[in-house]
């Protein structure tokens, strides 16, 4: 597939803003399922707006991938968005915002909100000491993106990073309350922990289910800084900046599209979360495309 | 992609068995690079075979995706080790073993071996009490492939199995010998030791590398059974069956090629199996067919 890159100096019309578009869906997609806790995020911060989720389970992980891999593949999934008429994209998924949002950006035309620089400026506000550690995927922590965008605020801030392959797989076993996850957890902040860190981003949307465990390890001392909030409020703010919020005597419905109909994490997700998702659609990955 | 059914009453000319056919590689494919315990079984007992290897880095793990997805794949990357002229096809992956080896004996003129036929007939060969454990990942574990190849052979033979989708994340992290480690594995098989199994088949061509950490838990009194093994000198069988062996006086390589260039397991493979992988190529799995 090659992604064209619309000609920036072509003076064409613009499609013309219509009412109809403030009903349009928000489309949001994650590798998995993890995004559910933004999709979660997103329903209770905005009750009236629709949300169309994809999930692109036929290729999750994202983590352990390569940039251009994972680059390609959220190129592909948004074009599925597109097609349902998204008016702006969330990639709820920290790998996928890390390493295919700025290309997404050049791309399309529609607002694309990632996770990273909403849990960046979280941190910097947060933070008291200066010290921040930010855990995520092997791919997030190697691409730099939060170091480079919590440096983008405040160059004075350390920043400290794990990369903890474990705790998705851990998640998707439902052991979200499990002595085995604990030590895996002590395993991979100990270090970071006595480094002197008073802030640590959930760099990976799966970690919110393991905010309680996290947060009884670190203890509290130590602020966790959940993307998933903040990347719902930062939607907020863009869709009344370009007047396109859905009325708000409106109640909006949460759909969730999946491209391999795999299955036990989704009832994790939705017991953890209390979301109701429902029917839930298959998708073809192989006819993606923008 | 649409695969091409052969027609099954066409009467055209047969592909000419020529002896440069015995000199063509022996084309290997796993969703990783856990079959690369079974490349490593070839390259001891078939020194003479070219061996062409297709991980598919990009789509990896098969374990918690769907049948037809799975299926999907193996079809796909078969297309690639055709390409390169496979006299043979091995699925060093339990999962596409289960699913998608049917499939593939249906489409295509080339043998197809899996793994789970020479892992059941050494499971029962093993066997004194009756009574086996399997274990796999999830996909593998609900085909109930293992039960069914298993019965084909002795029907009497009672079958225990579990899945482990922990153990492949464990093994890609290096932690094959860690404490950790040690309970997920009593958690996961104690039900199944203490259900009085003396035969434990590996269904994942992942789980060799972690049989010292399995033995020290199960004990002297319960054979492991490696399917990476058996499936080699199945393999070793049939080429000479069909004359398409290489001459002995001969010595082979093996070409590694992965859908996405991840790395760190590499590594831990390359030192657990002594296996000298060399240059790695990238192929893009999208262009793939039959």
């Amino acid at each position: 597939m090659t992604a064209r890159r619309p000609a920036k100096t072509k003076k064409g019309p613009q499609r013309p803003t219509r009412l109809t578009q403030n009903l349009c869906p928000i489309g949001v997609f994650d590798s998995g399922i993890g995004g559910l806790t933004v999709a979660a995020a997103l329903r209770e911060l905005l009750p009236g707006e629709d949300i169309f989720y994809v999930g692109d389970t036929a290729r999750v992980p994202y983590g352990g991938k390569s940039p251009a891999t994972i680059e390609r593949y959220g190129i592909e999934i948004a074009g599925m968005l597109l097609a349902e008429g998204a008016k702006l994209i969330v990639v709820a998924c920290n790998t996928a915002s890390a390493l295919a949002v700025p290309r997404l950006q050049e791309l399309l035309r529609v607002p694309v909100i990632g996770v990273i620089e909403p849990g960046a400026s979280a941190a910097v506000a947060a933070t008291k000491s200066g010290h921040v550690g930010v855990i995520g995927t092997r791919a997030t922590v190697q691409s730099k993106a939060y170091e480079k965008a919590i440096h983008a605020l405040d160059s004075t801030i350390k920043v400290r990073t794990q990369a903890c392959p474990l705790l998705v797989p851990l998640i998707e076993e439902g052991w979200l309350e499990d002595p085995v996850t604990d030590q895996i957890i002590q395993r991979y902040l100990n270090p970071m922990v006595r480094s002197g860190i008073d802030t640590l981003v959930l760099g990976c949307t799966h970690y919110p289910l393991l905010s309680k465990a996290l947060s009884r390890y670190v203890g509290s001392g130590i602020t966790l800084v959940d993307s998933a909030r903040n990347c719902a409020a930062n939607v907020k703010a863009v869709l009344q900046k370009l007047s396109l919020s859905a009325p708000k005597t409106r109640l909006g419905g949460l759909k969730v599209a999946l491209t391999d109909p795999s299955g036990s994490f989704l009832r994790v997700a939705e017991q953890a979360l209390g979301l109701n998702v429902g029917d839930v659609e298959l998708r073809s990955v192989q006819r993606a495309g923008v």
